[in-house]
């Protein structure tokens, strides 16, 4: 299955520079002081370079809710129990839950994901793809088998390729799993090289003295198993998650497709990080939704050498900022090629000499 | 006229505090970690605050787009010349502007008001509300009489009545006017006491030269006209300009009616200011949609005290970040009413002591 894997890695091409270049120009030509639309234009002008067509509208666009459960959180490290996961997926399927409200305003389709949650679900509209109940407790030893950190990585690339089919061409990625942030800070630390300390958080909201506990296991997950972090597959498998898996699949398998990922917040960026660990060549992919209000966040997005979309001081996860920064990609498509041009306006164009920031 | 103007600005109250904290209590009570939506709670939470009901829903959304000239462009203070004013104006009326692609992804109503254009404008769906055919150049004198500098306001406040009339409940403002940073400049020097050079930047785009030159200008506006900061209508009559008089009063109309209006950038916080001047209170109605990358901008959203809602590095004006600043509210407004609670949901509540930022 990793020969699988590695053909999709090895298949994945750079952005078409020429689309990006003739984006551009016909940026430098709509009714408005040049690049004055800010981030916007950059977004539009990166949907048509990553999808390789001027042309290219956003058709549809899907979240993925990747849910797994965590061994770790018998170590105390989440201010929720365990069974909370199961709650919210239920949840999620009724509608309900923050992402459901933020994806029926933004326009865009949940697909649910157990991939990893302790228990069995039933309920309408799941998609089953259950690879464990759960990880094991990293600070005692390896989360998951290396052969299950692969198999978790091809549920993102297969679902890619079943919605790519359906005519999606914007994607997102999200994830539900008390206790996640204690694997994504154990990634964020062995990737980025940064200070345990330096990316780990409170989560969903724990004390001080939990912190420090919380701090003391991640530190402890990283002694235990040694992940090499020149081998991402290595870290995901002995210190990751289930749904981390599942959301750096999609990223690889968006990259692969050339379709546009937005990754959302701390547990998402971790499943980046894996992905851009595995080719570098992913990051011209990846729109970094949101700076999470999460503490940490912020090493990652500067290893990935991203400025985030938005900052609403955010901290949900689910995919939500993500739900928003798609809408965001779409009205800068829109732009791109709904504005009309200085010559089709008839409007007299400026003599502009523009710096940013001046 | 005055005297309608005044009554207006005495019958404004503040915010329903009552309200403001039952919206609190239901968003914590949501299935979500406390606060972990950031700002898109405050967001809705404001909402209804102003509204006075904590089951308001957001039923219409409409950004007014006032379009003036300004006398003081014989100056050369623009990259642009003064007929785009008015070409711009028949693009928004045929839908091709950036606002107009904004306003219909952000799913808000377009109304674009002739306060002040030199010309006629003969076409479909224009409101005429022409006060003068541009203002005088504020280098050399008044931009207008005071009587007019009132009218101009009116013409906001009867427009927010006709629109809250017609069942809208979110407003915001936008501008076209060739030129009208310089005016907008001036204001803010005027009310924040601000230097000239701290907020006078380079428009659509000149070149370092004439931004020098723009800056003296300003300058000269101020010392030859001599407003005084305590008297907003002064203010607004020497140194402004009739879409910036729409504005305020659009601001004004919809504190009177306890309506939210989100303000655009950097030609509606000029707006702002006269309108908070004229009225502290106002200040409590006012989103800030988004930081400008025009400079200057900062010093009046400091004056204000608003944390922008949106920093895209936009800078064209016409409403484009006010209409998304809209969209925003109204998904903050979409998940204090349509998420479910702990209780509904059936999920586990958390021991959470979260502290932001840690």
């Amino acid at each position: 299955m990793e020969d699988r894997l590695r053909k999709y890695l090895s298949s994945i091409k750079p952005l078409d520079q020429e689309i990006l270049e003739k984006a551009q120009e016909r940026l430098n030509s709509l009714t408005k002081p040049k690049g004055s639309l800010g981030r916007l234009e950059e977004f539009g002008k990166l949907f048509v370079g990553i999808r390789g067509d001027l042309e290219e509208r956003v058709r549809k666009k899907v979240v993925f809710v990747y849910a797994g459960d965590h061994g770790v959180v018998e170590e105390g490290v989440s201010a929720f129990p365990k069974e909370v996961t199961k709650q919210m997926v239920y949840t999620f399927l009724r509608g309900g839950a923050g992402i459901n409200v933020v994806a029926r305003h933004a326009g865009c389709h949940v697909v649910v994901v157990d991939i990893g949650v302790d228990g069995e679900i039933e309920a309408e509209g799941l998609v089953k793809r259950k690879i464990k109940n759960g990880t094991n407790n990293i600070s005692k030893g390896p989360a998951m088998a290396r052969e299950d950190a692969i198999k978790s990585i091809m549920v993102g690339i297969e679902l890619v390729e079943e919605y790519v089919e359906r005519g999606y061409n914007l994607f997102a990625t999200g994830d539900m799993g008390i206790g996640n942030t204690t694997p994504s800070s154990a990634i964020y630390a062995v990737i980025t090289g940064k200070d345990v300390d330096e990316v780990t958080g409170k989560g969903t909201g724990i004390s001080d003295e939990a912190l420090k506990k919380k701090r003391e296991v991640v530190r402890k997950a990283i002694e235990v198993n040694r992940p090499n972090p020149k081998d991402p597959i290595d870290v995901l498998s002995k210190v990751g998650g289930f749904e981390i898996g599942g959301i750096a699949g999609t990223i690889i398998g968006c990259a692969y497709n050339r379709m546009p990922v937005v990754v959302d917040g701390i547990i998402s960026t971790a499943g980046a990080l894996i992905a851009v660990s595995l080719n570098p060549t992913i990051k011209d992919y990846i729109f970094c939704a949101h700076r999470s209000a999460a503490f940490g966040h912020q090493a990652a997005l500067e290893w990935l050498g991203k400025e985030p979309m938005l900052d609403l001081k955010m901290r949900l996860g689910e995919g939500t900022g993500a739900a928003i920064g798609m809408w965001l990609i779409e009205l800068g498509e829109k732009i791109l090629h709904e504005m009309e041009t200085f010559k089709e306006a008839e409007v007299t164009e400026g003599k502009e000499v523009f710096q940013p920031g001046s």
